[in-house]
């Protein structure tokens, strides 16, 4: 089938598994659900709601969402501290925007999510990475970098992180908040995976609720995992002095509201208990994915001096290759075995000896082929050294 | 009725006529268009429009855009050279993003629409305006301008133009883009009136077609007065080598492309006719309402010293005002009479004693008496000097 609306075609498993897709499977697409939340949205008569938008998304919308997320958080979300965007890179693009100049630093974890940095670059901005631990950002290694730097911001994925599927521990929030004040610089929280841990998971809670002079940290969350990429929708999480800015900047005094029909569309999502059920059968789907993953890597791949962490939710599990195995020499040999992947270095310098593997798109079968040939790959490489 | 869905209340007439809101009117709003179009789209069984979408905008819907353009321009359009946007504003942010760094100088027309003027600002991009003409922008002056300083891009509104209703003459067009090559700069041409001149005009093209050399232009189109502001859908028409670096950026490559859905549900609306249909009733009813703000002018307003210019489409009327009154003096006896405007320093220093009048959202009734109300406050002031 030649491609259509996607943004690149996904080859089928006998041209190559491309483990590099962080894209739900389209069978995880909710296809049903949003017709019908659809139905009921063009069903209203007010024609108003095709008008230029409320600026932070219609306040019954931000209401309906405040609901959701209390719920899932199990924690209070006031709805005049969520302002609606079309996911999580158009916020980052907002706060690079609004609250930095071309030139200003910012950091990022390392390693950290590709194409945030790729982002941060595009605006010019400057970006170092400061080394993760098991438990999240190497807190010693941020002070020192602290005294020394100036940075607007600090970008962190703190719950299953990509690549890594690291959780930052509670007391690293505590003491990242606390570096906040201390160096005065915003925590932009990309919390895109935080409703995405594995059922009975329970981590701890997003970055907002650490921030408790509320001054410093946007937490900003999309519905393009837990509902559908092309909606094109999510928001900030984030005290009303930080939404102000943004608020009353001149894009939205001229354009209004972000996405305010497909608002609709998941406000009534919401409402029907369909976003719920979605999310709900979508960790049990992901966990699924990831076990199966893992099952597969231990047989095939830990066999010969490959390891891997188990993530406690998201898309990918990072594995380290065996001693001396540098994933982007291994790229070449891998696409000839019918086998693709994203190479450690798109993340951070640090990890040339590993590669991550995402779960979301294949199903069982072909996850076990693509490892498979992985394996086969691993061997080829080390057999020609 | 309490607002719901709106950016903000707008006045009903025993209150205030509002003639700032540069909105469509409710009555202007196509809902029952907009739902048969829904209808349409979420009735296809591909679960894949509901994936990251192709960046540029999925090739069908931009093959069917061209057509419309095509037809609509009188000229053939590409539709390798269209890139779907969330409208003028967020097409404003992404070049700005892309090819300015903080700091770089912009120019705009003097007047020019008060809100770009702002979200340059907002990319922390210095402004200078040049003086335009009756047919658009002093070429003299704007080459002095050129031999001094070094702008990355200049802004324009070349038809119909937002607040003079004036449109840039062909020979100036040519001119324009001839210095842009001279002197190096991007050509910025918000279009946003283009296809709202009114029945039986015939200006001329739109900028890219002045440029065939194809290196210089963006035109930045919408949708949001041609259909509904909600919809958050618009295009660039550029040529390859300036869309290059969009498709390329690390925020497409991150969410794929902009409302894939709505472009699906706009895709249904120009396939069926009822966006040519809707078009040409609004270059109509936007003709009449027109007509009759001027009617009401030439009545209550040359009679006490004003004059105005008839434009030639769009959503608005430029009165200059008796010698010696000022807009931003009279606009507080004007709210006094419970009518309002925008003053003309929004738009440029120069402009002091002109402000700006929409005719796009109040009907004929409300129109009159805002006029009348206008009138009065203009008597008052003069009576009080």
């Amino acid at each position: 089938m030649p491609i259509k609306y996607g943004q690149y075609t996904v080859p089928k498993v006998d041209e190559e598994v491309n483990f590099k897709v962080g894209q739900p499977s389209p069978a995880m697409l909710p296809l049903d659900y949003i017709r019908k939340s659809a139905a009921e949205k063009f069903a209203e008569d007010d024609p108003n709601y095709l008008q230029y938008g409320d600026i932070p998304g219609y306040k019954e919308f931000r209401v309906a969402l405040a609901g959701f997320l209390t719920q899932e958080y199990g924690a209070p979300v006031d709805p005049d501290e969520l302002f609606v965007t079309n996911g999580v890179t158009g916020g980052l693009a907002m706060i690079a925007t609004l609250f930095c100049h071309s030139g200003d630093l910012v950091l990022a974890e390392d390693p950290s999510y590709f194409l945030a940095l790729r982002i941060f670059e595009d605006f010019k901005l400057t970006c170092h990475q400061v080394p993760i631990e098991k438990d999240g950002i190497d807190m010693v290694a941020l002070e020192e970098l602290l005294k020394k730097e100036k940075p607007k911001m600090l970008y962190t994925v703190p719950t299953a992180q990509n690549p890594t599927g690291r959780t930052l521990s509670e007391e690293k929030r505590k003491k990242l908040v606390e570096l906040a004040y201390k160096y005065d610089f915003l925590i932009v929280a990309d919390e895109v995976y935080h409703l995405l841990t594995f059922p009975g998971v329970h981590g701890p809670l997003p970055m907002p609720y650490y921030d408790t002079k509320k001054e410093k940290v946007f937490s900003v969350g999309s519905f393009s995992k837990i509902l559908a990429p092309a909606l094109r929708l999510g928001w900030f999480q984030a005290p009303k002095s930080l939404l102000k800015p943004i608020i009353d900047c001149g894009m939205f005094d001229s354009s209004g509201g972000i996405n305010p029909v497909m608002s609709g569309v998941v406000h009534k999502a919401i409402d029907s208990g369909l976003q719920k059920k979605h999310l709900d059968w979508t960790r049990g789907e992901l966990h699924t994915r990831c076990k199966h993953l893992m099952e597969c890597c231990t047989k095939y791949l830990v066999p010969i001096g490959c390891s891997f962490e188990e993530p406690l939710g998201g898309y990918f599990v990072l594995l380290k290759l065996p001693d001396g195995v540098i994933s982007t020499e291994l790229l070449d040999v891998a696409v000839a075995n019918k086998v693709r992947f994203l190479p450690g270095t798109s993340f951070g310098k640090a990890y040339a000896g590993y590669l991550r593997l995402s779960f979301s798109y294949y199903n069982s079968a072909d996850i076990d082929v693509g490892i498979q040939r992985l394996g086969e790959a691993i061997k080829q490489l080390q057999a020609k050294k």
